[in-house]
C-alpha cells in the first residue's frame, strides 16, 4: 500500500533493464489527476550531489513547491555523471511529465545504485511510458518494491491521521549516516498543507528520525525524501501533520536499521546528562559510528571500555569520574570505573536482536538517542566488490 | 636492539602473569647508571586518560622534564580504574625507583591492554624487582617483544644520526587512529638535548608518522610517546636531532600499518590541491576511515565513487566538477566523471599490498596523507570478542 493508501494518488513499478534482469528498477508515484499540488524535500549535505539531487531542487525551486509526480531509478546513483547525467535526470522528468501531462519541473526524480556509471537511457526512455501507462491507485507495493538496491524487503508506512492519512516507501541498507536521509522515501498525504508549512514539517520530521540514524557514518550522494501533499483530506493542525510525518519517518528509520547491510542487531545509544543536546548528539555518534564497539556488537562482548574510550574522544564536555554506562538498563560503569552487576542479564540482553546501550555523561540535561547496527562479516562481503 | 642500541641505555622485558602464561607483559628502559635525563613525551588526546598517562603527565611536569626509567606492562591497559588506577600506576614508578635509585617522580609510566580491569598489582609488585634487576645493555628487544598486545611482531627502529643515534619501540595494531600516537612507543637517543627543546622535536616528528595514521578512527586511552635524551653524545644541531626522531617515528608508524589486525593491505591516501593543508588533512582523513572503502580496498574493487562521496561529505570546500581520483597513479575519475584507463593496471595496482590512492581537489596547493589499511573480516573476527 504505502504511497497509494492515500487517497489521491497513484503509482507503479516495474523492471526497464537498468539492473539488466527481472528486478524492478523504476518506480514512480504521482497524483491521481497529473495536477501538481504542494511538494517539499530535504536532500543530502554531501557536497557530491548526484544530478537527479540537483535536478530536483532546481525544480522544486521553479515551481515553488509544487510536483505531480516523483520518478525513482534504482540500480544506478546518476552520480559523478557530469552534464550528461544532469540532462539524462531532466529528460526522465519530461518523459513523465509528457505521460502525465503536467510541466517537466513539476517532476521529481531519485536515483539510487552505483556512482559514477552513465545511466543507460536506451532502456529508461523505454520504460518511462509503460511506467506512466501502468500506474494505479494501488501500485504503492509495486514502487516500493522497484526502488530497493541491496534492502531484503522493501520499506513500506501508513500513519493515518485525524481525518487525514501519510503513506510512505523507503530503501537504504548501506551509506547509512546522518545529515539527511542518507537514502530515499517517498511520502504522500491527503492533508493539506502550503509548501512552505509542509517544508518545515518534514524538516523537523526528518531530524529525528533519519538522521539519527547511522550504520556505517557514509552519507551518501542522492539522498532524499519528498512528500507530495494533495490536499483532499482538506487543511489540518500543523502538529498534526508534523506529527504523522514525523510518525511515518520514524516507521521507515526503524526498518532501515532492521535491514541493514549484513547486520544481527539494531542498537539505540543514547546519551544523557551532557552537557547539552548537541555534546550528547556528538558522543552517541561517536559511539554508534566506532567500528571497535560494533565489533564488540557482533561479538554480544560486554566490554564497556570501548564506549567509554569512544565518549572520551567525542570532542564534548566530559570528565571520566562521573560516566556511568548500562547495557539494557543494567550499569556496567559507574563513576568512570567497572560497576558490579549481573553478568547473565547483560549476556542475554546482548545476545538479542535489540540493544540498548546507555551513556551518561553527569555534567547535564543534554540528551540523544542514535541508532546504529552491529559490524559484520556479511556487511564487508556485501560491499567488498561492486560487481 | 632498539632502544638499547644507543649508548647509556639498558632495557629488557619478562613475562610477570598479567597474560597469564608464558608471554612477556613487562618492560622497562632506563638510563645505564639510574640517573635521570631530560625527557619528553606527547601523550592521547583522549579525555579518558588512563592512569600511567595521568601520573607520567604528572611526574613530567614535576621534574620539568627529566626521567631516568619508563617501565611498561601490556595485557591490562590501567584505565577507567580510578584512584585504585592511579595509585597502582604511582607504585609501578616506585617499585622501579627503588631498585635503579632515583626518584619515584623521575620513572615514567604506560600500560596497553583491556580497559576497565584493576591491575593484578600482586603479580606486578613481584614482577618489577626482578625486571630491574634484569635490565642490560642489550636488552631492547625483549623489552620490545614484552610491549606487544595483538601485535604479531615486535616493532623496533635504529636510526643512526650524524654521531649520535636514535632507538626506538612500539606496540599499536587496533584503536589506531589520529591525535597522537594510539598506541606506545619509547625512543632513546645520546643526543644533549634541553626537555623544551626536546618535547619540540618530539612533537614535531610525532605529528607527521603516527598522527597521519588511521586504522579504525578509534582514539585510545592510553597513547604515549616518550623519549630519553641520554646525552653521551654530546649536544647536536637541533635539526638534526628532530630528524632522525622524525624518521625513527616514521619507520614504527609504517612497522605498525603493516601488521594491524586482520589487515591485508596499507594504503596511503593522499589529498592534493586542497583549499589548505588542513583541508587536504581532513579530506583524507574521511576516506582513509570510511568502512566502505575499506571494504573496497579489501576487495581490490576499483570503485571510485566512494571515494568521491567521501570527499563531498568531508566538510571541506569542494567543486564535484575539479575532482580527480587516481590509484596507483592511474586516473580512474577526472572533472568529477569517470576517465577512460587501463583496467588491467588498476586492478594489479589494488592487488598488491601497498596501495597508493590520490585525490585532487583541483582548488588549491593544500596537500596531506594519511595512511590507513583495508576492512577485513579478520578485523572483525580479532575485535568481536574480548575474552
Amino acid at each position: 500500500m504505502s504511497v497509494t493508501a492515500v487517497p489521491g494518488f497513484v503509482a507503479t513499478g516495474l523492471a526497464c533493464g537498468i539492473k539488466g534482469g527481472e528486478a524492478r528498477d523504476l518506480a514512480l508515484v504521482a497524483t491521481a489527476d497529473g495536477a501538481p499540488v504542494p511538494a517539499a524535500a530535504v536532500f543530502t549535505t554531501n557536497k557530491a550531489t548526484a544530478a537527479p539531487v540537483q535536478v530536483s531542487r532546481v525544480h522544486l525551486h521553479a515551481t515553488g513547491g509544487r510536483a505531480a509526480a516523483v520518478v525513482i531509478n534504482s540500480g544506478n546513483a546518476n552520480a559523478a555523471t557530469g552534464d550528461a547525467g544532469r540532462k539524462d535526470a531532466e529528460r526522465m522528468c519530461v518523459l513523465v511529465a509528457d505521460g502525465i501531462g503536467c510541466g517537466g519541473d513539476e517532476v521529481l526524480v531519485c536515483s539510487t545504485g552505483l556512482i559514477g556509471i552513465p545511466l543507460p537511457m536506451d532502456v529508461v526512455e523505454a520504460g518511462i511510458p509503460r511506467l506512466v501507462a501502468g500506474r494505479t491507485a494501488d501500485g504503492g507495493a509495486l514502487a516500493a518494491d522497484a526502488i530497493r538496491t541491496t534492502d531484503t524487503v522493501p520499506k513500506e508506512v501508513v500513519i493515518g491521521g485525524d481525518g487525514f492519512a501519510v503513506g510512505g516507501m523507503a530503501k537504504g541498507a548501506a551509506m547509512l549516516a546522518p545529515n539527511m536521509a542518507t537514502m530515499l522515501a517517498v511520502l504522500t498525504t491527503d492533508a493539506a498543507a502550503d509548501p512552505t508549512t509542509l517544508h518545515a514539517a518534514l524538516s523537523r520530521a526528518v531530524e529525528h528520525s533519519f538522521n539519527v540514524l547511522s550504520v556505517d557514518g557514509c552519507t551518501s550522494t542522492n539522498d532524499t525524501v519528498i512528500v507530495l501533499a494533495g490536499g483532499a483530506a482538506g487543511p489540518v493542525a500543523a502538529g498534526a501533520l508534523e506529527d504523522a510525518l514525523a510518525s511515518a519517518c520514524a516507521d521507515l528509520a526503524a526498518q532501515m536499521a532492521g535491514d541493514a547491510e549484513g547486520a544481527t542487531k539494531v542498537v539505540r545509544v543514547t546519551v544523557t546528562g551532557a552537557h547539552s543536546d548537541a555534546d550528547a548528539a556528538a558522543a552517541a555518534r561517536k559511539v554508534a559510528e566506532s567500528q571497535l564497539v560494533q565489533c564488540s556488537l557482533f561479538g554480544a562482548d560486554p566490554y564497556w571500555g570501548r564506549v567509554l574510550s569512544e565518549l572520551g574522544s567525542a570532542d564534548v564536555a566530559f570528565d571520566p569520574d562521573l560516566v556511568s554506562v548500562a547495557s539494557g538498563g543494567v550499569l556496567v560503569c559507574r563513576g568512570g570505573i567497572a560497576a558490579g552487576h549481573d553478568g547473565a542479564a547483560v549476556a542475554a540482553h546482548l545476545g538479542g536482536r535489540n540493544v540498548e546501550l546507555g551513556c551518561d555523561l553527569g555534567l547535564g540535561d543534554g540528551r540523544a538517542t542514535i541508532v546504529t547496527t552491529d559490524l559484520t562479516p556479511a556487511y564487508i562481503d556485501e560491499n567488498m566488490r561492486t560487481s
